[in-house]
């Protein structure tokens, strides 16, 4: 925060720090996966079925985490230095993120809620938002490696426009249908990986 | 802890544990926002309205938390060496961290009760003087890079005392308004962050 | 994912991701080892025997994934390089390793249900079955260090085949026995560890 | 496992999934300090009363798991490199240290049980008995860097027999005083901190 730190700050203790936040959450939200009542070998059956939401939503939440893992791990690699307020906006992307796995629940075990798939929805949304807003903030400060090709930052940007303009859709279709909500929140990370998947 | 070690003992390792620790609360508390009772279609409007509370004291938590990473980080980053005993003090500072989790699931699912908030506060404070009491001893065993300047040290030792002093403040006033208490709760963190922030 | 990064990517950060997963992963299981039932004098022994399988299980699932670890750490430690696609992979392995806990918890609290020793061997199989695939595409790819021997490479392929083998053998026995299941389950993470410890 | 990565092990890897399992272990044990009952006006002293044997459980753990961490991470400060036993045999602690938050929160929640003081002192017992034996490993494998002195080495070997007698003793005296049995488990983690301490 000071002058003197700020010469000499490195990206390595943030990212490690994230790196424990993003861990915890992608592991942690099993363990919401419970059965909800005590089993019998009449209802195992059932249970197991009323599982399924629970283990889908949790299959969409690791998915979603793993892309904006990837896009922060990218992100921090192309940066030559970090300052204070580069920090804060990560940190206050990680906010949004350590919210995921209680709205993953709130949906896993209520998915016919239209409730619990706007939470699911905006708070990815929140969370899609605040990650464009720290790589805008790293690319109007100058903190990238002059090889980095700035034609595609910008054109991630606009990538990242879309996919919060699609997290709101979904957020609100889940009024309408639940399969609707979760084509958008599978799409949205989907776009990520495809393209470059594709060109490998 | 015996000659042969402290003579290139580095701060590496204890970063990373801490980091660990901190990556752990921060994430685990999002874990007491639980619905309290079976929700259905009559009371889930109900039911969010009551998570609020913990939702707000996870946020203020969060953000504590965060601030007090910064300066750890801050402070590890002047560090040129490390002693057993500086050492031992940053397990102390992790220990009553480690309890703030706990203060605000207590908070957050008990807003009304002023028992809550006196915990809070305290863990609060008790964490800050640690953290405190860690900065003065590094300060006094001159383990500083040479380059740090001292004054500001001296005045974050100040500005440390008047935030343990507010949170006492905090911790009592909770006996009259839990309001009030959280507006001592948030301008502690808040007088770290932003005069920093105003300067960039 | 980029041209840009593609040159420099390093396995660190990745490391560093699967690191505290697995960490989680062996740690967290241990939550489930609680009593169901309030404890009375006249109860305890008989609870503290309940808790058996569940120990068993957790013992059984701590030492497989130490095992999984061990060879993560090594296939990492022998690659000079990352691409996206492998990372992607390695991502796909934790998504599997991330439910282990789930299916150790229900073995433990529901030792005599088939359905639990099968969903068990299941996610045992899925994961050693993403490892090897992972282990293939890095082979593959060529990303290895030069001085790697390709001939123990191919010998450790053949050795997951086995191990998924009978990891579904594992999972389909527990239909006539838990205990022969088990016998599965245990052989399995055995066959990496025994021959390599009896060599030094 | 094989000789290709035998030559180039480095204990830095094993270091970082150490440092998570044991920040887990600290941290997650917090989150078994809740509430047994609704909280009312009336009960809330009575309640808050009841947690003082959970909240000093933990800090006797706490306190524990860093004396053992501190061990740790000069143990592995000391090595120049990592043979697969060793990194087993640090698996093997790192599996009795996952045991230390169950036990504390049985402690923790019936300390007038003497089975639960039971099993507290013998899982301390076992993980300072695989801490020992991981440590003596390392010299019997001349791991250790040229200027370790060697006699102070022998003189912790001592010191850990001792410490181990101490938790077996202090697992058996909780059948007759549970404050008895906290004496010894006090006792042991102290008498590695005081000296050292005192020395500076």
């Amino acid at each position: 925060m000071d002058t003197y730190t700020k010469r000499t700050m490195t990206t390595q203790r943030f990212e490690a720090l994230s790196d424990g936040v993003i861990a915890i959450i992608l592991t942690i939200m099993v363990f919401d996966l419970k059965f909800q009542d005590p089993i019998t070998p009449e209802t195992i059956a059932d249970q197991l079925i009323q599982l399924i939401p629970s283990f889908l939503t949790y299959a969409v939440s690791f998915f979603t985490i793993c892309v904006f893992w990837f896009h922060h791990h990218q992100l921090f690699h192309q940066m030559h230095s970090l300052t204070p307020s580069i920090l804060w906006l990560g940190l206050h992307w990680l906010f949004w993120m350590s919210l995921i796995p209680f709205a993953t629940h709130f949906v896993g075990t209520h998915p016919s809620y239209w409730q619990a798939t706007l939470l699911y929805g905006l708070i990815f949304f929140a969370a899609a938002a605040a990650f464009s807003r720290l790589r805008r903030a790293v690319l109007a400060k100058g903190l990238l490696h002059a090889e980095v090709d700035g034609r595609r930052v910008r054109s991630i940007l606009t990538k990242n426009k879309v996919g919060q303009i699609l997290y709101l859709l979904g957020a609100l279709s889940g009024l309408a249908s639940v399969y609707l909500a979760f084509l958008f929140f599978i799409i949205v990370p989907a776009m990520y990986v495809w393209p470059e998947k594709s060109s490998h």
